[in-house]
């Protein structure tokens, strides 16, 4: 995809106006401390990798209800002390994965949670945490629109809770320093670590990479691709009830995290993509209330910086944490 | 898509070996035991529709586990005494729509019960109900996989047994001759007929039309469409749980369902059909253990023979009702 | 297919300048009185279709040049006195199929007349009416540029023509109210039934679904999509015929009906058609000289409102006629 | 498009069994004898082109119903006396174009009649003759199903017989020696020499590039390629015209009429031709009762052998002229 | 493709700043005296063909680096006296092809030198001439980026000098008048047009269909077609060299050459053409220094005009030469 | 796409014909002579990475023609003594990427040198070595036809040359143990591995992923898929070096190479895989000589086992190294 209506100089300043539901702090902090009433953990269970360098560890947390969450952590093999820690979210329709998948963060000395997405994980990577929560209605196949039509049983509404309550699992862990914890993602991640930076007033760092969830209504009238797209679809099929299901996304859009979020933090975008076009990246990043830097890729999609991003995202990890 | 590997000839006498699960009547036996602890019955509410030859009635019934199935009562306003009823399931992706959608079998004298489709409804027609079921853990997105690592918590056994109840529940309705009901249904719908034939034993008829979920295996080998196509994805990803995946299947194969069937039949088939390939169909067909015809047509995919089929749809449930 | 260039707010308030030919007028007068010498009938064959509310009759009546044009008469079967009517047209490629696809209106208790197209019918839905006509030489396929170089032998003469014998034709048959007669359709049934309106002064209403031929220059220049398309296709090979081809579609643009239309009517358009831009609709719309409503889909392509929008169509006929 | 089901092996002896009508001569001897009634004759009118080696002249010769058939007819400036002649004809959905577009032959010495097709020219490259004929009746978009249920009202009744009398035509020319007279022609131009080869006994010879309309009925079961798809989609919704359709089909399969012919042939094939398919081309090639030769382009497909055929062409034709 | 951005009136005057490297003349006056120490020649050797009308020879000449550069000069065959010269340049992907492709410049009567295009013929038409030079890195596959990174081992750098030197070639043949000389290409071949005659002072003409190399940032930014689209793809993985390859290209954009060329010059382009845009068609076309017109083809894409646009590029070459 | 023609109990025991050169060994002896005239080495400079765990060197050895070969040394920061080596070749299109795109390895313990691919890494990952050779003819976009016309000129075998000389210069470094180099990849990746032990007398192990070049000339005939369409495309350009192009590939077919292998290999196939067709790869692991395994993924395309092939890999690596 070339160049979307707008260039790089009119991305630089686009800040659209944004309204957000009333109740929008009342609402998070209701679910939040409902979930808070189980008691932060992580438990941990070793795995054979065949590694020599790292360990890797089978985790589980409450999230949501207080729901097992899975995860995978991985450290370095002879790291001592409390180390800094990175909680990383995964992209739509993929799970925690193998823990193959995960060796950056922990080369690089860190402590590193992934946290597996409930219900997902069945698309590109496997997954093992089960979504356990109302809203079984009608939906567009994916998670998009699962319990839409209800902020309370939105699909998201549990999966946020999870991404917050990942935060505070690792900082009950004895060998994590629970003042240096760093949320990441890419995509969907993306979009979780932001929610998280708007929900959790004190952590280090938030790198957010093409991050998705921002700005969704004008996403679903700007771009035809997934998974923006199970919005426009499901709202074609049930005609009567757009408006109903824009208002419970208004409690979910990125933007109104970001104008909350205080930690430093990096985006990065890539000006040719359509899952989650840069007028939505933007948007978020004019809105983002923290320190701020952003990384742009002219000639990329939704890979974004891909490998060439890494260094800036481990320098900037390594400037805070 | 031009003519399959098999040519009619070859399809017309295609009857592949198939294997059943050891306790594949005990898992139905107990399955419709359970959710018949729960008595049958069919709540109406009327519907404005403005139509004068018809009256819709929203109607809901006690499906698996007992939870409330949503569907449409069509019947002739002027009819006297108890009619003959048509069950009817609907295609994947799709919910009971609107009722004006269902005109065709209470404009021919029968009292007409559509089914909803619990947790679909989202892809190309609305639905009102939710699938409140266990197996909530990754899936490929749709239905397809939902809880398919066990039998006991896969979807279709509960849109099977809803598909059953729909049965029993008209035939508690004063408006309804017990004795003369026929099930139908395309696609999804069709594969659904199938089983409840499989399942129910004193129907009147069955209508399958271009039939799903029959021969799943061999379907998930020979055609790249959806949705047999979601299971392959799930395999694709979940490499280790493929035996798992068709340890299930096993249990829900129309082949099998087919094979215990005794009430008359009308398939149909279409042999450029890439969602439901044809020799999956004529499997299904040469294992119908039942009277049974099937409508040929050559030059058609999975729209079959559309409303050119409508005329032998409507001879055959006079025949037989 | 997202948004288009226009987004609603300019949608509501899109009012092109619109140039018709100096001779529209006369041109139309001259066809319709030279098909006019023909008499108006309708003549009638009952058709069996195993219905039991409705009868279904098998209609001829003189189209343009008074050649037989087929069509269905659906009525509810107990009527009595002569009923309000519905003239249907039909979508771009399809012909009068089969009479089950027909239920609709008459069991909402009008008189329904579907007519065919002639020398359509072989895309989706079959037709038996031939287009005996001038103008065979070379064309896109399809019928948009059948006759394209001359307004006398453009296809659409004939089809505009018969549509108007349509109305013509059912007015004389004695069980129909000829004060009541409302023209309908979708697509090119819409653009029938806009046409109509402007050529026909005493009709009770319109209802134009997603209408088709509505500022035709423009939507060659702003859709890909068939069949708009076929013009862009014609000219793209007959390059030295471009201002020719649009001189001929000047005298058949709907915005030029629509400001001579003055019944009530019904538009309906979705926002992401891309078959028939909601660009042109509007610009038609607003041009529309008579009373008027529109249902606007926002998440919506071609299908429009689809059955949503029946209930608003039946409570608009309920009002006019 | 891969190697099609059959490889060369296979095709170097594939002779299916053929099956033609009882009436296939009659049918011909009649049409032809109609068709002749009106006198041959080759009207020219010079056209300036700025060319200084060639001369063109804009052609007018009496096909099917003596209606009048357009061409081009290229011929060397400076040649003397009689030429050999080569009539060629053009692929599905052209015309004749324009006259730079045909070069060759009259380059290599050769008088050339380029014959427009009736009723096409409208998809990639102007024509200029009406398909003045009966069988307007419902069709796909295209030729290939024009008044398709009757071979009497067949479009390629009328569009041989042009192709014969273009024959009959160049032979009363005074500048061509009428005993050397080859018909040339790629696609449904090659069919249309066969078919002529078939019809007409004393040519020089035929070169027949990738023919299209050989074994009709076969290549509409193996192919989803345009133009044969015509006839498999007008089939898909004429459901219960299938059989009329290729009892129609019957009168003009090219085997038949290569069965027939006598005249020294040089065809071409491109083994990854989905257009037509190898299959159907060695079909003709072996039920071809001439003396005959092959040209096989095994990683090609509809485009077959291009301009590096062109040498083998030019040489086949010196051989026979 | 419909209509871009852009609308013809605003293409009409559509003339973007240009901004050229200091050394832009330097770079070239070097590379081309480089290139002339080795002085100009044409060697022939004659090929059968077995055309009567016109002669043609298998020509090479002596390119960027004195490296062998072949060709075809097509001439009619009775020509006395030098003749005019039209230098052709092809388009894309493709090489000299064969001699039948090219009968239409000395049909006119012209002499007509078709000069290969080194290191390309693979892709569509055979070629005959190797690419022997620096820049063998990492390149996206095609042409556009090889040698990318710096000016002086840009691929264009070599085709530009093979280009120029084609012309200095022909001069020297005897049957070729020098002082009449005129460049034509299409696509790429347009864009080598364009080059030459910004780089050689004293051309007679210049034919340049729908241009490719012409404004090549903003092409890369506004079309996903190749072969822009290979710029966009290589920047897109070498996202650290985004400014590198842009400041390559600024030697070899075709607004610079327009500039700098006073020979009269005919254009052509495509409304509708997403390979060579037409905003970067026009802002060539306003920068282009001498006498010019432009053929506008408003529904055609990449194929202008076809052959409806030789007899304007016949009658424009009469005028010049 | 679904499964292929061969099912899995055929392609268990497909083991096609082989026709190799009869000069293959002498070929490869006197390629591989040449090369080794320059003595092995292996130039290392240290990269900052930001990682902790491990070093990364920027690496350089000398490949054909002693031409310098990039790379990168991945290896654990705290090893002792001498390690096992893992030489990874890269698949088709990528380059040596970046440092943090190569954990796997050296996190298990092992050094892991990663060999860049000359002239490729433009299309998906970057590369840092050009390709200096022979051999600049036309060819088909890509590498797969570079120099295809002779052997000695083609590009795989100045790449399959490297591939020998990256174990011939890892084997030189002090701090691994020259009898423990196992050489691994996917895709060309695989088909280079396999190319290496047919060369490469005494390895320690060969990891084959997918392999790619194996049964070249069948693979051209049943796959549309990229990279092998290159070599059909080029064909279908150049039809008259067909032999040509195919006898140059004889002399690198992976089956030739895998005949004469001894090392333990692993491979691994999916059988839905359309770029490297299972029935290419079980031909060449059925002729491989030496011990060896396959890991089979029913309902995996390309990307074959993913990481779920980690663990199995990571195990046969430990077994052998």
């Amino acid at each position: 995809m070339a160049f979307l209506s707008m260039d790089l100089p009119e991305l630089r300043k686009h800040r659209p106006e944004r309204t957000e539901p009333d109740d929008f702090d009342a609402f998070w902090a209701d679910t939040l401390a409902a979930a808070r009433a189980v008691p932060a953990r992580l438990d941990t269970a070793p795995v054979a990798t065949g590694l020599s360098t790292l360990t890797v560890e089978d985790t589980t947390f409450p999230g949501y209800g207080g729901q097992p969450i899975k995860g995978w952590l991985v450290r370095p093999r002879d790291a001592e002390g409390p180390l800094p820690a990175v909680v990383e979210y995964i992209g739509y329709g993929g799970g925690r994965a193998q823990p193959h998948d995960h060796l950056l963060w922990a080369s690089a000395g860190y402590a590193h949670l992934v946290m597996d997405t409930r219900g997902q994980g069945g698309a590109w990577s496997t997954g093992d945490t089960p979504d356990d929560g109302p809203g079984a209605g009608p939906a567009h196949p994916g998670s998009m629109t699962r319990g839409v039509l209800d902020p309370a049983t939105y699909y998201y509404r549990r999966l946020y809770t999870d991404a917050v309550r990942a935060v505070d699992a690792v900082r009950t862990h004895p060998g994590i320093d629970p003042g240096k914890v760093l949320v990441a993602g890419s995509s969907q991640g993306g979009g979780l670590a932001l929610a998280v930076a708007g929900l959790v007033p004190d952590l280090a760092g938030v790198v957010a990479g093409v991050p998705f969830l921002q700005h969704i209504r004008r996403a679903t009238e700007i771009t035809d691709a997934f998974p923006y797209k199970e919005v426009a679809e499901f709202c074609k099929v049930h005609r009567d009830k757009v408006e109903t299901v824009f208002a419970t996304l208004a409690y979910f859009d990125g933007l109104h995290f970001a104008a909350r979020a205080t930690a430093p933090a990096l985006y990065s975008v890539g000006l040719m993509d359509e899952v989650c076009p840069p007028e939505t990246v933007f948007a978020s990043y004019h809105h983002y209330r923290g320190p701020k830097d952003i990384g742009v890729y002219p000639y990329n999609g939704h890979e974004g910086g891909g490998s060439h991003h890494v260094p800036a995202a481990l320098a900037f990890a390594a400037s805070v944490l």
